[in-house]
């Protein structure tokens, strides 16, 4: 018998009381599903990301529906648009009839009481493969909010629940908020990209959408991973200008970052479990190195100890079905 | 022009501007590379750690002596021990001429100043792949301490600079000092794995050395992944029985939990990027899906701003080569 | 229209929006439920707490039963003890045929997998209405602490599952932890009074117990109501001495010390809502002054988003009733 | 003799070293001292608040007179106002000759270094009796800013040193500083009410007012009393918006909140004591179930500890009457 | 032997281990080099700062490139102004003929990669010897705000790459940050006077630019030294108006200022080691009664452990120098 | 008029204001006064600390006096020690004939409620000059421990009401506490010098008492420095080990530690204001180049804004003179 007074291992010794002192809990409300869209009438498939596809609109209300039906009822949409329709100014954001106007009244026509997310920012719709205007090589700030601030309106007139800013413009988040408020919608939230990294982990997600950058890199608007302070001023402008939750993407390499935002915010704070992440897993997983179902349900289990209150994961869905047959982890 | 008063992206200008504000940097110095050895007189390859051998003893000189030209200089050691000298008490780990002892003195003979870590646990040379005496299906506490001593003592008497006790046992820190103290080792450190969670991350490692769990799993004694505020005891606990050093393990999953430890304990604080997060690594970079440099580099970068002021990571050697070739990142 | 960018009414709408924002909610599974007892073969009301009756052990358990049919499964027993059995040094505490260790094995038996804890104290037992025994005028510490070692181990012995120190005795837990780990109870666990204040709202329940001071008051032992520093000493100590949760008594007049307790140490946190509150929230009810259902279940309400993680409270089985009919508050 | 090192009762071993290490005292210049006025010439008796009346003009005089003697040199007005000049936009809130701008001319008069702070807020004048002008059953945000306007200006030229709105419409604070400023009374302060919960605790003061709800509930503007972040999301924008003080109301029942945001905030925190826990009280003590002067003394010493440099309280006059007699607590 | 855990000696055991644990160094490019100058083409010591002189522009030059060649290449301007040029409203300050815009020049075209800071204020340019319009012997605030809005221009047109506010009018920080964007000055810094106090120790900066208040004291605008949370409150304030760096003066005294800025803010942290503070060195070091290298290299090591990223000192010169001879202190 | 809400210099208008909001002030029972003793019947002057002096018994007891009378009633005792009574163990330590006993005696019964604090230390006693025996070079940890222990004792029954190790021995706080324990002072209370660092600003001090480092320097000991995390080691293991009060020293360039401490730890902080410090300001007056009274209440105002409960100030009596002569700073 070794003399010691406090034994952690007692809070562990079975089950029962491990679930006691279980500290948080994943459930499928935590999750945002992101769905890839486009305009054709098949869907295709990704492969950086097995098992996520671009939809098309039919399929993707069928995907919606699936997911609704597990328990996950926010949603948030990202479209690949045909090159033709791309321009520096990405006019195409705020056209009325462009595909992600259309998407949003058919899910929310279907699912009124679903919470549809629209990805607010120009790179999809750039033929430079950038988030801003581009001018003699460089992202002019202001004149990009400009039109961030049609594109979010525009959303807002087809329904979108919470518009979401993803580009790191200085000054969008209270320049979208007055673009909303003086057309009346003081009732449309926005979820900031408050804390989002130049990182090497969204190679799979520009695949899906076909939007690598044009030239150089993001580094003059996107945080630099080394910072972590940093993150910090851009929650305390943020939430000044307006934000009602804030995000921080990548996700698993930034759990630190989760951490700080809750703890010197008093807003949400979401997570984005990025498309690196999730390639990662796969690839790991279809060579037998690791097992799919205990990695990926651990890793959403770090996202909400970490502070996390909502998950923006491709995982979603499949996340639920798992919880759904086993309970919850 | 939208009228904004601080605009962070000021400080993101341009490289010079970014090197300025930069808050953490990544050197050799913070490395501990983690070394497998067997007793054969190859080399072995583990499949699910691609790049990573089992290394004989002098095939292992070798390795430390190329770490060690560029700039990495500590190290720890991982034997794989052969089935027929692992028992229930796993009383090979304090044999004097086992495999360890063996080769901390050749490295501290060939390389006086590097500092080398050793493993102290008993799974290697348990018969029951657990990292405890078993009776009865339970993992026994405080008779599984009595031989951590035994063999933290028998590696500092090889030459060991820091015991690492990486079982979980309640208490055996405090017992492992006292026993180092009472043998005159009073500057003999140890690196506690204080945080050491059940995760699924660690199936390759569990592969190098052949040391899977018997029966049953690990949740008595390793931490649950959902509790944060549960790090927290074991820190403070360990820090009381005399702990120089605090290792949070898996490192990528958990940089939350560095953070806390970093803000909650004056000590420095480890992380173990485990054999999990490295095959992920390199399972989709095989697939061209991500690349290995910027991604590995990237999230080293990650670790230190989490507040790691060590890393034991598989990429050791290669990260060190990396900035050699290349600069500070 | 007042420009203005973040609306927090936004989030109080309508009752799905605060819904969705609630940070706290109360559960029967966080309540205490205290249960006065004493030898007689009825009950016996008590003025100063309507609606709280000192037990015959038969009611006790029927009153148990009760509060366990709506999840109430935690309790807590507190004696009368005739005048004749008092002393100086309380040896009836210890007395395995005494009332409480009576009681112990009669809900063990009934409800085997209830939670029953117990007071570790000799107020009850002294005939000189301290918490520790008195000589020329002092409270002594250490020989107090020895009979509180006794009564723990009785009470182990007896079935309790926490045994609870509520005397404010400097060292008592360390103590009682040796003590019932050298007898094999190391799977007791110690909720400590960590932070028992001197009070003037403890009234009604020694007029429950018949317990008041003999003499003097309870000063040179409990806290200063004027000190929150002093509760983290206190919390520190409790901690490195073993105790598994932490308690502060009163409650509601101490919430700002529950959250500084909760943000300083990573055990759980316990309030104790005591007599003098419950007292008055009865006598203003029954003037028609106040709704009592609102004002139990705000309290309650509060007591949560202080940190408290569990609440000792005379309401406990009255608010399970509510919560049952009502649904979550 | 029971070995143990640290000894907390060694600063409780008599009244000279209690008085030492005491961390808070309370004095009468922490109290801000609440009067209810009326337009009659006698005072009428409030039952639910046994002690406090609403005081005539005259009487009013002689109360502040009585307080001020004591060190009680800080008031806040509340007048109860006929229905006949209630209305949906409660303009009678910015008559020049109404009863709070008299008021304030005959305090300020009679005791020019007084500090007389004023109610801005629309319930006492709404013949709908809630803190907003209403339409369709909403309370509308900024209609009733531009009212609260008229009134903070009305107050401030009437000699009002303090205005605090207690209305909890999102953006009150910026617009009446701006309107306070434009009109060159920047050297007005505000007091806000920044977390005002929707509290079970305000009955008696309605009684006081004769100002319930007149229908539905208050929770669309003021806060659940499960939320403490969502505090701290208001004190961010009271602060940003000018605010010189933050005030919780009610008190005891938010110690919690009142500590979060002492350390979230540099600015002073008020805090509300109020009619329901007053009530409580002197229910309780008209029993004989509790100490009057003992539990008041200890309360307002725990809201001091709390964090609150401020003390709304109807106990002001007899508490500084008690420090008077019986020397500081 | 004194059984004891942990030895905090063990990291102090000799040079190398101490170098290991270090937490922070200090290296030139930490420190901003302030200079002063003046009309006359021949330099003019300062007796009360020994070793520093007002400098004629071409020796200004000389001594900044004795600085740059040392590794210190950010520098300070402080004018000596001419009484005859001295007014109330300091126009002075926005000649671009002035001294100042011409050494900026000077300065910019010799080392284009030097950072040259400005400092913004009127007392060296007023007849009143404050830092304000003065009127009926009030500091007027926002009248000065607009003066300080012209130098700040007038300096960045001359090429200034930090404009620096040390006068503690309210909201200056905004209103230059408006006036430098709408004349396109958007990359121009401010590094704000944040937290500058009432203090004791500025003597001989006054003697060194003669710049004595002509009346009264600074009380009205500086911090009080007894304040800690107000220095919180000025950094909020100054954040939200778009400063890029926050500064504590004086130096040392305030340490525990600078620390706490740096825990509130995510900005970068300065800290200006005043010309008091210097000759308090000067003078012990000339009775020899202190070592001045030994003291100085400490000195500024406890600037950077308390949090300072930045130092201005009158030692820069020298300590780089002392650098360059004997290796990073 | 420049729009802006917040205006701190509101409360800074007159000096009333300033009154209100001021956050700390300094009092007399702030102060412990430290006395130099020697063995001869005359006093002799420190050069390198003008204004103290070494006292005889006599004239120490006359300087006691005076400060009493002035409100300051805490001392402590330094003692120069004749060369011939040095030894490597330094047992003149605790000769209970020695200096330090009598002094003590004579105090306590002039002044019985004065409190006398003792340094608990070999460096007076070491003909090694260092403050621990002294072996091949190196300085003993736990040899030195016991002597300190003896000498604690020895002071406890001499009558010192608080023993105040300065050495940083390793574990000497707990070994004292256990002796003084074991002796039966459990009353006597430890003033920890917890956070010592190996400083240029001792020299004046080691003047005084003729104990500069026979050889070497003190930084295998004395904390670097650089260093602000280790200091909150060190602070833990005081705590743990039974020290009622921490202390930093020197005091100004370590006000950031004070500060640490503070929030770090439960337990009062002291700072010691050291000879060098108090040197310097006695040097820049005597050239006129600082105003002394104003530099030295400043400064000491700045120790409690820090966190500092108690300061150790050769200026204690003469502080308090001018606190009498002007009021509270
Ligand atoms: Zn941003
Ligand atoms: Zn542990
Ligand atoms: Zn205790
Ligand atoms: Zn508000
Ligand atoms: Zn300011
Ligand atoms: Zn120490």
């Amino acid at each position: 018998w070794v003399p010691q007074r406090a034994r952690p291992r007692r809070n562990r010794k079975n089950a029962t009381m491990r679930g006691m002192v279980r500290e948080n809990i994943v459930t499928p409300s935590n999750f945002i599903y992101p769905l890839f869209i486009h305009e054709e009438d098949y869907n295709t498939a990704i492969p950086s990301m097995p098992g996520c596809e671009r939809h098309s609109l039919e399929n993707m209300l069928k995907e919606v529906g699936e997911a609704y039906n597990v328990g996950v009822k926010t949603f948030v949409l990202f479209p690949k648009v045909p090159d033709e329709l791309k321009t520096n100014l990405g006019q195409e954001a705020y056209n009325p009839e462009g595909i992600v106007p259309r998407a949003l009244r058919l899910i929310k026509a279907a699912y009124p009481d679903s919470i549809v997310c629209t990805d607010v920012a120009l790179d999809p719709y750039s033929d430079q493969g950038h988030d801003g205007v581009v001018e003699n090589g460089k992202i002019l700030n202001d004149v990009t909010i400009n039109q961030l601030c049609k594109q979010a309106v525009c959303q807002a007139k087809s329904g979108s629940d919470v518009v979401a800013p993803s580009d790191m413009m200085d000054g969008r988040v209270g320049a979208i908020r007055d673009a909303l408020d003086s057309e009346g919608f003081t009732d449309v939230s926005i979820l900031s990209y408050t804390a989002k990294y130049a990182s090497a982990y969204y190679g799979p997600f520009r695949d899906a959408l076909d939007s690598h950058p044009g030239f150089g890199d993001k580094k003059t608007y996107q945080q630099d991973p080394a910072n972590g302070r940093e993150a910090l001023i851009e929650a305390a402008l943020d939430a000044a200008e307006g934000a009602d939750m804030l995000m921080v993407k990548p996700g698993m390499p930034y759990l630190d970052i989760i951490r700080r935002l809750k703890d010197a915010t008093p807003l949400p704070v979401a997570a984005y479990h990025v498309s690196g992440e999730y390639a990662m897993i796969k690839a790991a997983c279809e060579k037998g190195w690791l097992n799919e179902k205990d990695v990926v349900m651990e890793t959403l289990t770090c996202f909400k100890r970490a502070g996390a209150d909502i998950i923006l994961t491709y995982y979603a869905k499949q996340a639920a079905q798992w919880i759904e047959q086993d309970g919850l982890y």
